[in-house]
C-alpha cells in the first residue's frame, strides 16, 4: 500500500468591498493551494492582493479561480456566453490576478473554475475547450473534477498542451461515474466529521471513493478541495491536513 | 530646426456590451498607440480581445488605459479610494489586458490612465506615486501630461524605476503652466482643423504651444493625443499624420 | 371588412451613461407606447427620466421594459434565476419607473418585458407567472406575444386579475403556431420595406400574418412592435404610422 | 421634565447576493423604523423583499436608504454627480422599494440616505435640494441630521413641502455645532455601554447631547440611530429600548 502525495485546495479571497465570506486566514496555514476569487463572483482588486499576501505568508499556492460575470449569483448561475466570450473573460480575470502576484514577486500557479462556469465545463466539451484555450496561453496546469472516464478532458487539454490536475470533494457524495451527487440529492454532502475523514482516507491510500449507492469506485485525484465556512469545517481541514500528512493514521 | 520624432495615441476599444463608441477601425490605421480601455470605464474583455487583434493587423503599439471603477460615468468622476486600492484595482487593469495582449502573441507597451484618474494623478502626488507604484511592477512606460514643470512627476517616476512617456494635445488649448484648459472655459478645445494642425506643427517643429492668452510656451512631448470621435476628427487625424511624417509640410 | 384600432410600441431609453444606442428623438412622434428600459439591460435613472419626459411631449404612454440583470449582454441572456428573484427584481424595476413617471406627473401604463426575459416567459409558465405575479402588483397590463393559441397565458394571467396585451411584430417572420421564426433561421426577419407594410396591413385588416411556409394564420393582436434603430426603420415607422391611421389605405 | 417620544431607527437589508451583513432578524423586534438598502450600496430586490417582510412581521415602519452608485464602496465614497443625475438615482430607488412595498400590502414611510451621501447633503446645500425634490415627489418625510442651527435645511425643505425627521446619534459623540465628531477623531465612537445610555438619556429626557469637548448642547431629535451589528450591540438596542419605553429609568 502506498500512500499518494494529496495536496489540500479551497476556495479562498470570496470576500467583496465590505462583505466578509469565509476565514481565510484560519484556512491558510493548512491548505496547499488557494483558489483565489478574480473578480468577478467575489473578491475585488484589494482584497485579491491581501488574498495573495496571506498565501504567500503560509507557503501556500496560488490559483486563479475565476467565473462568469455574476457577483449577485455568486457564480452559480449558468450564463449562456459565446466560446469567444469565455475564452476572453477568463485571459482577463486569469491575468488579472497573475499581475497581481508577480507584484508581490510570487507566481501564479494554476487555474480552477468557478461556480457554474466549473459544472458547465464538465458537462459541455466546447465550453471545457474554450477553457483550455484560455489556460493554454499561460502555460497553467487546470484544474478539474476527477471522473472515472476523463479520457475525453484528457484528449482536449493535450491539443492545448495544458496539464490537468484531478481534484476529489472531500465532503460530497459520488455517483458512479465519478460525478459528484447533485445537491438536490438528500445526502449529497457528507454529513459527518467521520464521514468525511474516511473519504479523505479512502482517496488517499487506495484512490477510491465509495458511491451514493455504496459501490466503491477508481479516482486517482491530485488534490482535496476542503471548505473552511465555519470553525467546524476548519477543525475538520486540521484533521485532514494530519491524515495527509501521516500523523496518527497508525493503521 | 530639427523635426522630432512624435507619435500619435489615441483612446480605443471604449465601446461596451452592445454599445459602440468611437470608430477604430477607421483610426487604427493613421496612429501609432492605441490607449485599450480595460473594463472599468468601458470595453469588456471580448471588445478589448478584438481591439488587441485589430491594434496587431495595424502594427500599433497596444497600451492600457485603466480607470477607477465606474462605467455608467465612463471614467470621468473622480472616485474617492485609498493608495492601496488605487495601486491594486490598477495592477488588476494592466494585468487583464497584458495577459489577452500575451495571448495574441503581442507585447503591452505602456500605461496611460483614463479621465478623472488621469486629471487626478496630475493634481495629487500620493495618487500619481500609487499610479507609478502599480506600472512599476510591469516594467513599463507610463503616459502623463507634458507640462513645462515636470520636474516632480519624474522624481516620483525615478524612485520607481518607471519612464515617463509625456503627450501633448492636438485639439486643447494650455494655460501659462502647460496644464490644459479646463473644458468650463469657453476656448478650451481647439475649433478649427486649422488651429489643430497649427498647434501639431508647433510641438513637432518647435516644442512649443500657444497657450490660451496667446503666449508661446515650451512643452517637450514624446506623443500627441488625436480624438476619432466622428468622420471630421478622422479626416483630422489623417492630415496631421501626414503632417508628422512631413509629407506637405514644406511651407 | 372592419380595421381594428392597433397601436405602435417602440423599445426606448437603450442608450446607458456616455453610450448611445437608438435614435428616440425621431421615433418618438411616430408611436404610440415607449417601452422604456429600467436600468437592469440599458438605461440609467437619467436616461429614463429624460425618455419618459420625451414620451409626454408627444402624447405617448410609457411603458415599463424590464429586463433579467445583465448590462453587458443587454439582456439576452437566459439568466437562471429564481422565482422570487425574478418576480422581486421585477417589481423592483416597475416601482423604479413608476416613481420616475410619477415625479414627471404622468403615470406608467404597461410592461413589456425584455429580451431573453420575454422569450423565456413564453415558453415556461413558472417564469410568465412570476411576471404576471409582479405585474399585478402594479394593477397593468402586461405585453406578450400575440401567438394562435393564447388559452394558458390568459388562464394564469386572468388568476391574477392582468390584462394581457398582445402584440405582433413588424418584421419578423411567424411559424405556423404563431411564435416568431428563430433568428437563426435565414428569412427570419422581413427584408423589404413592401413585406413590411404587407404584413403590417394583414394584421390591421385582417387579423391575420403570413408563415415562413407562406400560409396564413389568424392572429389577434392589439400593438405592433416597431424597431427605430437606422434612418431607413425609421421611414418605414412613418409609413406603418400612415398605414395605421389609415391615410392612403385606398385599397 | 417631559419625556420625549422618540423612536429606533436602524439600517437594515444591508447583505448582498450571497453575503450577509447584519443581524436584522435580532434587531427588528426592538425597533420602530428599518431603513432598508435600495441596491446601489447593499442589498438586492430578493432581499430587500425579504427585509420588508421581516418589517412587516414587527410591525415596523419601511424607510428607503438609498445610496449613491457604489457597491464596492458600500455608499461611503462621495461620487461628485449633477443635481439631475443625484434627483433621478433618488426617484429610482424610492420608486423601487416603494413598489416592494406595496406588492407586501405595506406602505414607505420616509427616505432616509445612505452614508456618503447623508453626510454630502448636510454640507452641501445643492445636494440636499436635490435630495428633497427627489423626495417631494412621493410625498414623505426625509430624515437628516440633527443638529444646532437646521433653520438652512428646513427652509429648503419646506418650499418643497417635505417634513424633516431629525435623527441623533446614540454612540457617536458631537462637536459643538451639532455636527458629529469625525471618525478622524479618537474618541469620535462612544466607548462603553454606559457612555451611550447615558446620551440616549440626555436625548430622551432633556433634548441635549454632551459635546467632545464636554459642554452641553441642545439638540432636538424625532429618532434615535442604532447600530446592531453584534451580539453587545443588540443587547444595547434591548437597553436603549427599554430606556425609551420608560422600563427602569426611575433613578
Amino acid at each position: 500500500m502506498i500512500k499518494r502525495s494529496i495536496s489540500l485546495n479551497c476556495d479562498m479571497g470570496e470576500s467583496f468591498g465590505s462583505w466578509k465570506m469565509g476565514n481565510d486566514s484560519a484556512v491558510m496555514p493548512h491548505i496547499d493551494m488557494a483558489n483565489i476569487a478574480c473578480g468577478f463572483h467575489a473578491s475585488d482588486p484589494k482584497i485579491m492582493s491581501d488574498t495573495i499576501k496571506l498565501a504567500i505568508a503560509h507557503n501556500v499556492q496560488v490559483g486563479a479561480h475565476p467565473s462568469y460575470p455574476d457577483l449577485q449569483g455568486f457564480g452559480r448561475r449558468s450564463i449562456p456566453l459565446s466560446v469567444e466570450e469565455i475564452t476572453s473573460m477568463l485571459i482577463y480575470q486569469i491575468g488579472a490576478i497573475k499581475g497581481l502576484c508577480e507584484s508581490h514577486n510570487t507566481e501564479l500557479s494554476y487555474v480552477k473554475p468557478h461556480g457554474a462556469l466549473y459544472n458547465d465545463m464538465q458537462k459541455d466539451m466546447t465550453i471545457f475547450e474554450a477553457v483550455v484555450d484560455a489556460v493554454s496561453s499561460f502555460n497553467l496546469p487546470l484544474m478539474t473534477l476527477a471522473v472515472t472516464d476523463n479520457q475525453k478532458l484528457l484528449d482536449i487539454a493535450d491539443r492545448y498542451d495544458v496539464p490537468l490536475l484531478f481534484e476529489a470533494f472531500s465532503d460530497r457524495h459520488y455517483l458512479a461515474n465519478g460525478q459528484l451527487a447533485p445537491r438536490s440529492l438528500p445526502n449529497a454532502v457528507l454529513g459527518s466529521e467521520e464521514e468525511i475523514l474516511n473519504q479523505v482516507q479512502q482517496i488517499v491510500q487506495y484512490g477510491k471513493v465509495r458511491t451514493i449507492d455504496g459501490f466503491s469506485i477508481a479516482l486517482d485525484a491530485d488534490t482535496i478541495c476542503v471548505h473552511g465556512d465555519n470553525p467546524q469545517s476548519i477543525r475538520v481541514i486540521e484533521k485532514i491536513r494530519a491524515l495527509i500528512n501521516g500523523e496518527g493514521s497508525s493503521g
